[in-house]
Parts: structure tokens; C-alpha cells; sequence
């Protein structure tokens, strides 16, 4: 029945998210989600707009929800704010509005994998840029001709964390072009580039409130840049869908950006969390790179990668693996849960390295 | 600053939809919304929803509320059912899924002006075909080589039901291709397509949660067709974003569609209003089409349009009106509110007739 498809449908090859499985006592350390739950204050929120008034439409231009955050980023006014239905939605929408098809976009051979994904939807030409030995990207070899770049900071699945003066020397030197700087993981470790945003016309920053905020739930993403970067994601959102981000979600967002105490307190004590538990998978064996995101990518130098992932799935513990591309086909990307969590997985990841070795 | 913009972008003039006024007294009768609550078991399903599960992602595959519309619409299973960020982003997927651009996209001369929108979005060609004089679709129109049909029925703004005899034989002539029945209006006296769905392969239908249901400010819509089509949504769809309903809005809108005793009495009581509304304006001598949705599309012989929309305005009344084509221009679209508002607006108008007849 694939004659009803349309030739590009045809071709797609889908992302795939890490599995959600459902119930069972599973410690669930393969989708980056945060451990501890949302602000109460958000959730107080949420619940205040769960009544009649769900019968209007909501609110098209978010301002509340684009104020709030401007204000805790210190952006001049909600001009230079974009909120989305998650920040792939959003990210999608700027693949659209920034990227033409006559030259390749520009991003790590090892990065988020949606990103290859969005060009085959749209029809863009890409170049992926390998990482350095050490799974780091240079931005020096960002240069020369492209339709536009972007790069999470930090990187995933590496976790690796690019300091800001690249990415502004990056910057100055692509003044032509827009450059994405994907922040999902910042709150965890990172300087955010935002800094940057009323020097430079050509910056957009993508956040999402699934980690930080322990929201992976709603549905929330944001974009900040100069207003007509901003202005250009709305003219697709506006072609594609009139309202993305739905009254609750957005009462619920606000409350939760205004919470910045709970929100950095939560991401510091991950954090913590992550050296610690670094610092331990390094003592049995394991390498790692220097992660400052909510995850570790670690991989030990005499077992397989794909035999770890087994062996923690049958003690009840998800990981993510990802099999390709190659030079990661050892690796395991392991979310930062509590501490308690972490423990666990130490205590069976010794045993495995322990039989393993064997 | 368009330079930044792609060549696609630079050329896309988004879809407007209707006012959304902050605060004042305002009678809202411009965007179709249900003047009555949403279900109390989908708010309170909400409010349940709103805790520290919200950490987590969504169900990506929404299967509690799939299986929910295929048992209230007599489907054998959830594969026939795909649930979105509202009808609107499933159109936009069902552009992309099943239209290719060597053909003519065919759809109404007068209908929802999102489809041109998305046209563009996606680089499709289109062809709209012309209303009747009685500003009725007819289907014989539509013969001949095309991408795909898209048309509402009810369609809009003019409210016109097509009888189900005339899609069936749609198509039965147009197996190659997929036919898009938007059924956004259905429910308030129309007969749905749905019971073709498994006969043909071709058939796909669209509908919203926004009227109907009133949770236009949930953002829920959702497809029916065979597993094929829902297939190649999803398959657009996880090329875009893996999780476009949130847990809440799953939660909620789930609880509101097995809540059919509710939803039914509330379009009911709708239709009834709308049909004596319709009564009175003929009585004081507006023509109207014969609307089976919940709305009105209205004019007057004599007095313009635009002057009877601002009259209204200054009486706090906002109904909705198009100006383009020129073929509408002297319509009003006005959205079926509660009894009390609806006598409030025949009293105004009753008054600006005779001012305007003066």
C-alpha cells in the first residue's frame, strides 16, 4: 500500500527515541530524563488552568510563557523568545526557515541523530564534520562554504562541552548564515551562548524543558535569537500549525521557568551526581568522555558494548546503545538518575566488568 | 535581515486565524469555539495526569487514546487511528505523507485557507475547484488526474454538508490517490465517512477535539483511515517530533471521547440553537447558506459586510469575517455561542438592519 505515499514519505527514514517501555521495576537510564519530578509550583499551575476556559483557543503568541523567559535570560523583551511543542518541533521549524537545499548543512558526524533526519524531510543537502579523536568537535573545521550549522553544547551523545570563545570565533566568522547552538544539556555544566545573541544576527538557541525542567511530559521548547531569526520560525510555525503549545502547557512552562531556584538546584544536584558516579565507573575500567550534560558515554576497553547493555537490561537497568555509527558501536550512553540509582548501576556494572573479564 | 531566511520561507504567507481578544465583555463568536466546558471526567483526568509522571516522555505511540476513538467509532482496532498537536499539524503530515508535486493537490475554491498554506510549505501545486452558484461543493468536479483530494464536510466557512452517497462514489473513482475527508464539523449534524473507512483503502479522515469536544485548548486532533495511511503519518511524523502529544493532553482527551453521552448533548444542543438562530436571521432578511457545523454563514442583500462586522464590533460582538475571495466578501462566519448570546447578537443585528436600511 506504499503507492499512496508520497516519493519523499518513501524515502524517510525515521528517527528512532530511546524505548519507553511501560510498568515493571525498571531503572530507566536511556532517554535523559531528569529523576526528580517537576517544580511543584508549575505542577500547582498546571493544574489552576485544567478547567473551562480549555474551550478557547489558547493564547497563539505564548507572550507569557516568551516574557518569563526573557526575563531569566536577560533578553531584552519576548521578541527575541520563540516556545515550541518540544524543541525538536522547533527545531524543525528553523531546518525550514533557515536552511536552503543548494549548499550542505553543517554538523558533527556523532551528534543528534534527528538532525541528518530533518534534511531527508525537507530535501536539504548535509556534511557531517568528524569529531577529533577524542570525540570532540573543532569548530575550525567549520569553515568555508555551507547552508548554515548547528551543533549541540554540549554535544550528545558525547556529552562533550565546547568553550564559548570557539563558538564565538564560529560566529564571527559565518556572519552570513544562521548557526544553531542546540543547549539542551547547558543547565547541567555549561556556559550557555546566549550571552551572544544581541552581538550576533546569526545565533539561535534551542533549549527544551525536558531535562532541565523535568518536563519531558509536556512538551516544551524554546528558541532564543534576535527577533527576525525568531520571526522566521514563526512564519513556518504559522503555515504549519496556528497553535502549538496548548493552555496548560504554557501555564505550567511559565510557572516553571520562574522557578529558577528549583530548576538549578535539581540540575546542580545531578551534577553532583554525574562526577560522582564518573568518577567510580572510572575506577572499574571504563572510559569516559569529560560529560557535562545529565548523561555519561562510557565504554570499557575489553567487553562489548552491546554485551554491557544486555547484561545491565536483564538487572532491570535501561541504558541507551546505539549501534551505529561504528566508532560509538562500543559506547553506552547512561542518563543521570538519583543517587540511589547510580549506586545500583555501579554495583551491577561491577559485576558484569568482574565476569566479563573472566 | 531576510537574508537569513530560506528561499522557501522568504515566499510563505502564512495562514491567519481568527482574533484571539484578551479580557473586555466580548461576545466570541469568531473562531468556532463550543460555548460549553469541556467534559468534567476529561478535567479532572487532567488534573490527575498532573504530577511527577510528567518527568517522564509521553506514551509516544498514544495508545490509550487511539484505542479510546476506535472503540467509540466502530473501528476493529488503534491502527486505524492517529492522534496529533491538534488537526491542523495532522493536515500539515497528511500534505507531506501522501502529495507529491508533479499533479494538482485538488480542493474547494471557498474552504478552510490552510490548504493553500500548506501547499507552499511543502512546494505542492493545487487547483481549487469552483464552489457551485449555491456556494455548494460538487463532487463531479473533482474528476480527473490529481496528487489528492482534500475537502471539509461540513465544508467552511459556508457550513454546506455533502451527502455521503456523492464521497462514496469519490471515492470509488479515485482509488489511485488518497482522499481527505476534514471532518472538523461532523458532529454537529452531519453523517460521518467513517463507515467506508474499511472498504476504502483510499479514504482518510480528519477531525479536531477543538469543537466538538471543547478543548480547543488542549490542541488534540486525530486521523482515521486504514493502517496504511496511518502508517505513512507516523512515518512523517517521527521524522519531525517522536512526542507531539503531551501526557496530559493524551489524559484528558482520552477521558473526553468515551464521555460520548456528554460531548453528543452539547453538540446537540448546539445544532438546535444554530437552526433557530438561523430561523430569525432569514426573518429579518439575511440569506444564509444551509449550515449543518457550528456556525452560520451569513449576508445581507443590502448591507456591506464589513460594515455589519465593525457594527457588531462596536457592540462587542466579534464574528468572523474573510473579505477574500471576492465571492465572500459580503459573508459573515459567525460561531453558534449559547442561547443568551445568540439572542444578544439577533437583537444587534435586528438594530444595525434597520439603521442600515435607513
Amino acid at each position: 500500500m506504499d503507492k499512496y505515499l508520497s516519493r519523499r514519505a518513501k524515502e524517510l527514514v525515521p528517527y528512532v527515541p530511546g524505548e519507553q517501555p511501560i510498568g515493571g521495576n525498571l531503572i530507566k537510564l536511556n532517554t535523559n530524563e531528569n529523576p526528580y519530578p517537576p517544580s511543584l509550583k508549575a505542577l500547582e499551575a498546571m493544574k489552576d488552568a485544567t478547567d473551562k476556559r480549555l474551550k478557547k483557543y489558547p493564547k497563539p503568541e505564548c507572550e507569557p510563557l516568551r516574557k518569563a523567559i526573557a526575563l531569566v535570560e536577560n533578553l531584552p523583551d519576548y521578541t527575541y523568545v520563540y516556545v515550541g511543542n518540544g524543541s525538536d518541533e522547533i527545531l524543525a521549524f528553523c531546518f525550514q526557515a533557515f536552511f536552503d537545499d543548494d549548499k550542505d548543512v553543517l554538523f558533527p558526524d556523532v551528534t543528534y541523530s534527528f538532525y541528518p533526519v530533518y534534511c531527508a524531510l525537507y530535501g536539504l543537502k548535509y556534511r557531517e564534520i568528524p569529531l577529533d579523536k577524542n570525540l570532540r568537535i573543532n569548530l575550525d573545521d567549520y569553515a568555508g562554504e555551507s547552508a548554515g550549522i548547528i551543533f549541540p553544547n554540549p554535544n550528545a551523545p558525547t556529552g562533550e562541552y565546547i568553550e564559548l570563545s570557539y563558538i564565538e570565533a564560529l560566529l564571527a566568522k559565518n556572519m552570513d548564515k544562521v548557526v544553531i547552538v542546540d543547549e539542551a544539556y547547558i543547565e547541567f555544566g555549561g556556559e550557555s551562548a546566549a550571552k551572544y545573541i544581541e552581538k550576533y544576527p546569526n545565533l539561535l538557541i534551542i533549549r527544551t524543558m525536558s531535562k532541565s525542567h523535568s518536563l519531558a511530559g509536556l512538551r516544551l521548547g524554546y528558541a532564543m535569537g534576535q527577533p527576525h531569526l525568531i520571526d522566521g520560525i514563526i512564519r513556518v510555525k504559522n503555515s504549519f500549525n496556528s497553535y502549538t503549545c496548548d493552555t496548560i502547557a504554557q501555564a505550567g512552562a511559565t510557572m516553571s521557568i520562574l522557578d529558577t531556584e528549583y530548576k538549578n538546584a535539581a540540575c546542580a544536584k545531578i551534577a553532583e551526581t554525574r562526577d560522582k558516579t564518573a568518577k567510580k565507573l572510572h575506577e572499574i575500567g571504563f572510559e569516559l568522555t569529560n560529560s557535562k550534560s545529565n548523561f555519561l558515554f562510557v565504554k570499557h576497553p575489553e567487553i562489548d558494548g552491546e554485551y554491557i547493555f544486555n547484561e545491565l537490561r536483564k538487572s532491570n537497568i535501561l541504558v541507551r546503545h546505539f549501534k551505529k555509527p561504528e566508532r560509538i558501536s562500543q559506547h553506552l550512553r547512561i542518563s543521570i538518575g538519583t543517587d540511589k540509582q547510580m549506586e545500583k548501576l555501579v554495583e551491577v556494572l561491577k559485576k558484569i566488568v568482574a565476569e566479563g573479564q573472566h
